[in-house]
């Protein structure tokens, strides 16, 4: 009970620890790496962790936790499924969009695509965020999928949702760290001299997995989720029986 | 109902896979890294990915799911109790084992220790583990807990149970990155011309994260839940009452 905290304080400081996971993103390609241009150069680079930190951690978390809204427990459910395919559109939106940047950017410079461990993560990250969008939205949201399908694949699409978010904080901090050893190699620069850039960007892999671990426990808390008659997690049948 | 697979042929097949990591680790460090010893040199660091991945992520992983067995649903908590905390305190000391491994090879090449995120990450994982298992030891297996504070209290353990092997598999995977990135750096060994290591290195962390998603899921999962009055998600007293 002593532990009950309500939703909407919580979103509202989840709100602003998602602000501050891209403000210090930001910040970083901004004020160390260069800031940001469309030419192919380094500057290119810095909108896939700008995009990535943005649409696949931010944007892609705000979308998870829309069931979990007081608001969306009553009434229809169509907007707010809406509301959720919409918000995970955008965030893989900007994914697609973080990739092209990377990519660009390794093809300008004659480096090969896909090779280190970040890269088969992150992409693997991508290719089932695509899939769950497209399963989510042929399941939940296009009026063909007979009841049973949907309720055979609620848990299923549930569970790649949290997956997806984990994979992500993964792909972040493993991305973060290897931007880190690539751009701090000389001197007093040297990521082992621990630099103003280095500390700060430790700093916003730290605030992304903060984020992520949220995210992560406000999705499972079940006092948080959606009543719900075909989840099948749901105490709302015995508990109507009880009312009688 | 189609998807309610059994828990234990779930755990065999999540056995093999853990064996698959502790496996993949070793040889990557056997066969590409130069073995093991404890002169102090690069084959000491090689303790290190092994002892963590056996340690924070398969034991962890193994200590985690011990109340998801349908055999410590029944009968005497306190055995399970015993199997839990001692698999997470042998989890525990092969993590610190790790740690020791790594720092003694930092200091016998002059290597700053903690500058990296994946440093930072790794030693809030242990940190955060200690005082998990501290507190689990105080609360549910020494006798003077009152229940008021165990119920209040385990919530909280669940959730950072959850949260700490996040932690690991975002420790595993970028330490896996940044250690190719140092080793692989010249000609056709290069890590960007994807040599036969780095392949292996990267599925090995594929794996590890495949290891984690499956042990978190399996935790979440409401059906696999030891039946319990004290959690605060339990349908038991609603059942009960119907039955009357």
């Amino acid at each position: 009970a002593m532990l009950d905290l309500p939703f909407l304080p919580f979103c509202a400081l989840l709100g602003g620890l998602g602000f501050l996971c891209v403000a210090f993103v930001s910040a970083w390609c901004q004020h160390w790496r260069g800031g940001f241009s469309l030419d192919g150069s380094s500057r290119t680079f810095n909108w896939h962790p700008v995009l990535m930190v943005t649409g696949l951690v931010v944007l892609y978390g705000a979308a998870a936790l829309v069931y979990r809204l007081p608001q969306a427990w009553r009434g229809p459910k169509l907007p707010w499924k809406v509301l959720h395919g919409s918000l995970a559109l955008a965030a893989f939106v900007l994914a697609v969009l973080g990739l092209a940047a990377v990519f660009r950017f390794h093809n300008e410079h004659g480096t090969p695509n896909m090779y280190s461990l970040h890269s088969w993560l992150g992409l693997a990250t991508v290719l089932l965020f695509s899939c769950q969008w497209l399963a989510g939205f042929s399941a939940f949201l296009l009026p063909w999928a007979p009841a049973w399908l949907r309720a055979l694949y609620k848990p299923v699409h549930v569970f790649f949702g949290s997956t997806i978010l984990l994979l992500s904080v993964a792909s972040c901090v493993s991305g973060i760290n290897e931007k880190l050893f690539f751009s701090l190699k000389n001197g007093t620069m040297d990521y082992k001299q621990l630099p103003a850039e280095a500390v700060f960007a430790n700093t916003l892999g730290l605030l992304i997995v903060l984020f992520g671990v949220l995210v992560l426990g406000a999705l499972a808390r079940p006092s948080w989720k959606r009543p719900d008659a075909d989840s099948p997690d749901s105490c709302q049948v015995p508990i109507l029986l009880l009312e009688h």
